[in-house]
């Protein structure tokens, strides 16, 4: 690359795209680790968008109606943080540019959301950014059609390597982008040739282009140096009616010796090579340093938005109250007032009527009475909406000619759904959930770790949640899933007994604010086990005592779901036999272990032995069974320990010795 | 459609067809559950692929040069149980179709390779068999070039659904085999535009042709109906050099009500509706009968191969011998009898040299010495080579002109790479490994379950397994990982602490016939903490006392990985205020819980209070910490409860407490 002939071409343009490969590489040099190459590589594509394009506002980085900006190639994270701090935000000083990769820093390895205002999604995890921006723009459809373009009318731009192309997740991304058209979602493709193990051509030769296309995308391809080219295919990617790819020839770590290499992809700290490469661009400002007129040059760029943002409060303004108060109210995550009385009204009825139901069913069935008073929920299913239960009848289909949908058929793509979902709940206004069965929480993985990580209150509805699914077999019977989601920090697991707790776990799904819900819930219908109507929410505690012991308490059994009620038998038969039996629901592990010792002792007390009962493996469970820190208690556990099988409900209950004889006999063992 | 007019143009192909349509209706209305529609849509496929071109002989469904199919879309099971019953495969008997999706049946809901010879793989899971094949492809090529075209030269056919192609990972799998103009790879798309949520076009409009084109594919588009159309493309697809995708148009149910509806999709029952489509076929024979001349056709067909497996072994006959050994032994997952040898002497050498390495290093060290003499290993990485250290210099790169190559560039697919790898696994010849970043085992993890649940040996090498790989942060920083792989069933998870402990894992690794591994490795250097060579692989028994007590035995340190260092450390400080202390290393939990429980005990004795040291969560700690059923034993852990943060390593460890400090601080408290 000639760097004087595209410095000259456009000076100002140059000074303020070099400002960003100078920090990167400061950055980088001092945290001696980090990813020089892509920031350098797109410093061009970036200053274009933030200069001429991006709808922000430095001073106001949560304005509801901004552009949204998501880096989904999140190791390139020095880009995003250059221009933060260039562009004025209040949390991104240079000391935080210095501090890049340290403990502390808002400057993470990676962009983490909840570090600071401005980052929008978390991003590292490849494909995940432009999966969720999926989710950004449809929230921007539904929030549009909700309250009018006035206040709702802004653009999800992201950035994206081959790494995030090469990820399936991408594919989810883009079909489902390309079905529900959605037009003001741009992709810039870094397309630079180079991953870590060498060039694209080792591993890919997809034709990318075509690939999009396909996927019903326009694309445009340009020279991601030259800034005429860019802001043309910007400003052409803004008038189109269909999702747009700006697939942007690059070189990585332009100017550096590494360019063009996969060693310019990583850590380029060596100081020779980063004094050249400053020279290269005509750099002379020293580590950590911006001349004072491309820093108010970008300054300027910070304050673009300032006069539209607040044009857009006025129109804000003039909406009416109520509605302002839905806009706010969603957008902070608060519940509506209705929500506790009508998730009590309810309980009230379920526990008169005492209904035997699936809990799949009985979620729909509470989702029926929610959904009409949450105008934030938006729900959907990969697949499989008549198995999860997910559609109500007033939501309505999210299309392309029905923007106020509020149902989702996300298709076969796990993935891409927890992803787009995640999105939705980061663009805010909105509170995502989504089903499939419990066993394909394998696919949907890696964004449910994120969601959990980014702190947002997305809700997986996981149906079919163990062998009592039958007959389609060991592929699509969860064993090891409830431990997996319970083994992810952050992230609370409802597997509710009957309809009442699943009402009970909705409601704290529904008014979470920073923890994901994983709720699993049968295929196979279960027996109402809360006859006596409680107005607090019991779920909320994780355990409670449901059935207490007749006698000497000699033995607690402790079930979650559809093993609650097999425990409630097994109590019959102990107590036919004079052993005093208590049972203990347990619904969510996770709230149990955050109640304080106390509560826990008085549900779960000593001189007594204890069973554990859920048809899923024993890990996570000894926790319960054995006591914290070495308590006493003699304790065993009937669930499984293998796979399972393809046959008829109740013959796996009986082959995998999951009944109330069974768990009857255990505690008889350890009496 | 007419039917009249598709049975009277071919009359003989129909009533074949005829027979794998009876049959899954009378299978599924006698399981009262299943799915008919795909069976009935692709039967014209699947019979002129059988009659015509698969290379298969049934009463040898094991022979090594047989053609591969694989029904991606193993919802549709009854197809394959059809096929199997109908060309005579002994395990198939009528008896066994009766019984679909019966406990102990062969005819599982979906298919399981298990239960069966002529069940290639285990699919369902929507987008795994279309990845496995492209392993198979690849193993394929690769065992070509070992062993010549005379020995080696088969296709692989697999049927693919909507599902399937709409999942992300096959995205990963189609680019691989573009990318590696595997064009011995045949895909069969079942094009009927129906999901189980409704038309396809509800949740997507992907032009799939123009999709496999842009990856490198040649695609034919046929009537799925029409034999002669069917044989003519699966003739041209043979003939590519590409990778061939053929577009079946078909109508999903063909000839039932439900007929190109998604109710088609699933189970037909109706008992009515089952007589009017078996009289629409023209199909006169009662449940589970086929006619005698129909049944004979189908079994020529499958004895049409015989021929030409008797001269496939002729030529294998002609082959040097040691050749055949290789070929029989790695087919039959033997090991070779140098590398317990081998294993032994490196072990010894590294005692004594006593290296401080990153434990992916140390795998790296193994590999030079092992994967000379084990020419069926076949590594790789999703693009992380030198950061997994996967790749040892003798192994060439897998390429379109290098055959032989044994090393593969995944590129950035974790779970494609994971998945193939477990279809060259179940091809059978090769033993594959492949890395990534422990994180990233989220996104492998469907195709991890699945090698657990098929009895594959995969290796899954994880490497930067804990905050010890530092600034890359949460992200990218395994908490649950360790957990979530144990909750596995049939999963070994080795988290070795230093080089011996790595060649031992290596070595149970590359063993195994029926377990998958999970070698969770340190980016960090770690000392060696082995100085003492044994012949023994001490790794074999899970867990073993690595540094005994001095005095009485007051407290036991558990520790794994980087922590048995950190609990050496512990045990000096505890010691030198003469606190008698054992240290226990393990490596591996599920060895450990095989043993019996002398040997249990002899390790893990009463009377001391244990602290578990591990970078990752506490769940599945706590059989070790507290004791199985209730035996007593005051203990605590040392670990990880929340997400890492994004910081040099060394300060993550003091930040997270995981200090030799702390963990001796812990032990006393519990004194």
């Amino acid at each position: 690359m000639d760097l004087n002939a595209l410095r000259n071409a456009n000076p100002d343009h140059w000074s303020k795209a070099s400002a960003i490969r100078a920090l990167t590489l400061d950055a980088v040099a001092a945290a001696n680790s980090g990813h020089s190459g892509m920031p350098m590589g797109m410093a061009d594509v970036a200053t274009v968008l933030f200069e001429k394009h991006l709808k922000f506002d430095a001073a106001n980085p949560l304005w509801p109606d901004r552009d949204r900006f998501i880096l989904s190639a999140g190791h390139g994270s020095m880009l995003l943080y250059s221009l933060l701090h260039l562009t004025g935000y209040e949390q991104f000083p240079i000391e935080e540019l210095k501090n890049f990769r340290q403990l502390g820093a808002r400057t993470a390895g990676h962009p983490e959301n909840f570090l600071a205002d401005a980052i929008e999604t978390t991003t590292g995890p490849l494909g995940q950014g432009i999966a969720n921006s999926v989710g950004f723009a449809m929230a921007e459809e539904m929030l549009r059609a909700q309250y009018g373009k006035k206040v709702v009318d802004h653009f999800t731009y992201v950035i994206a390597g081959d790494g995030c192309l090469m990820e399936g997740v991408s594919q989810e991304a883009i079909t489902l982008a390309g079905r529900h058209q959605l037009a003001k979602l741009i992709v810039m493709w870094d397309n630079n040739n180079i991953t870590i193990d060498g060039p694209v051509s080792l591993s890919d030769n997809t034709d990318q282009v075509s690939r999009f296309e396909a996927a019903g995308w326009h694309v445009i391809e340009i020279d991601g140096h030259n800034p005429g080219e860019i802001d043309a295919a910007l400003t052409e990617a803004k008038k189109s009616d269909k999702p747009s790819m700006i697939a942007c020839k690059t070189h990585i770590a332009l100017g550096h010796a590494a360019q063009d290499t996969s060693k310019g992809h990583g850590a380029l700290t060596d100081a020779d090579q980063l004094i050249a490469a400053k020279e290269a661009y005509g750099w002379a400002a020293g580590p950590f340093e911006v001349p004072a007129e491309v820093k108010s040059a970008w300054e300027e760029i910070g304050q673009r938005g300032a006069a539209e943002r607040r044009d857009w409060e006025e129109r804000f303004d003039a909406m009416s109250k109520s509605k302002r108060e839905t806009f706010n109210r969603t957008l902070a995550l608060e519940a509506p007032k209705k929500l506790s009385a009508t998730i009590k009204a309810f309980k009230k009825q379920m526990s008169e009527t005492a209904p035997k139901l699936a809990t799949r069913a009985s979620s729909e069935k509470v989702l029926e009475v929610l959904n009409p008073i949450l105008p934030e929920t938006v729900g959907g299913s990969a697949d499989l909406t008549g198995s999860n239960n997910t559609r109500t009848g007033d939501l309505g289909v999210f299309d392309v000619d029905n923007r106020a949908g509020r149902y989702v058929y996300w298709g076969i793509r796990e993935h891409g759904m927890a992803a787009a979902m995640n999105g939705m709940a980061l663009h805010g206004g909105i509170r995502p959930y989504g089903g499939t069965f419990m066993c394909f929480t394998d696919y949907a993985r890696p964004a449910m770790r994120l969601a959990a990580l980014m702190e947002v209150p997305t809700v997986f509805v996981m149906t079919h949640d163990s062998i009592g699914l039958g007959e389609d077999g060991p592929t699509h019977q969860p064993v090891e899933h409830l431990a997996i989601s319970r083994a992810t920090p952050n992230t609370w697991v409802f597997r509710p007994a009957d309809t009442i707790e699943t009402a009970e776990a909705w409601e704290l799904a529904l008014t979470s604010r920073k923890t994901p819900s994983v709720l699993s819930l049968t295929r196979q219908g279960v027996p109402t086990v809360r006859h006596e109507h409680k107005n607090n929410n019991l779920t909320e505690k994780g355990a409670y005592v449901l059935a207490e012991a007749t006698g000497k308490r000699q033995v607690i059994l402790i079930a979650t779901g559809s093993e609650v009620s097999v425990a409630l038998a097994a109590r019959e038969q102990l107590q036919a036999e004079g052993i005093g039996t208590r049972v203990v629901s347990m619904p969510c592990m996770e709230l149990f272990a955050a109640q304080d010792e106390a509560y826990r002792k008085r549900v779960l007390p000593s001189g007594a032995v204890r069973v554990g009962v859920e048809a899923g493996v024993r890990q996570g469970w000894d926790q319960w069974l054995l006591g914290e820190r070495g308590k006493y208690g003699k304790a065993d556990f009937v669930g499984m320990d293998r796979f399972g099988a393809s046959a008829p409900a109740e013959e796996l209950f009986e082959k995998f010795d999951i009944t109330a004889e069974n768990v009857a006999a255990t505690a008889k063992a350890l009496l």
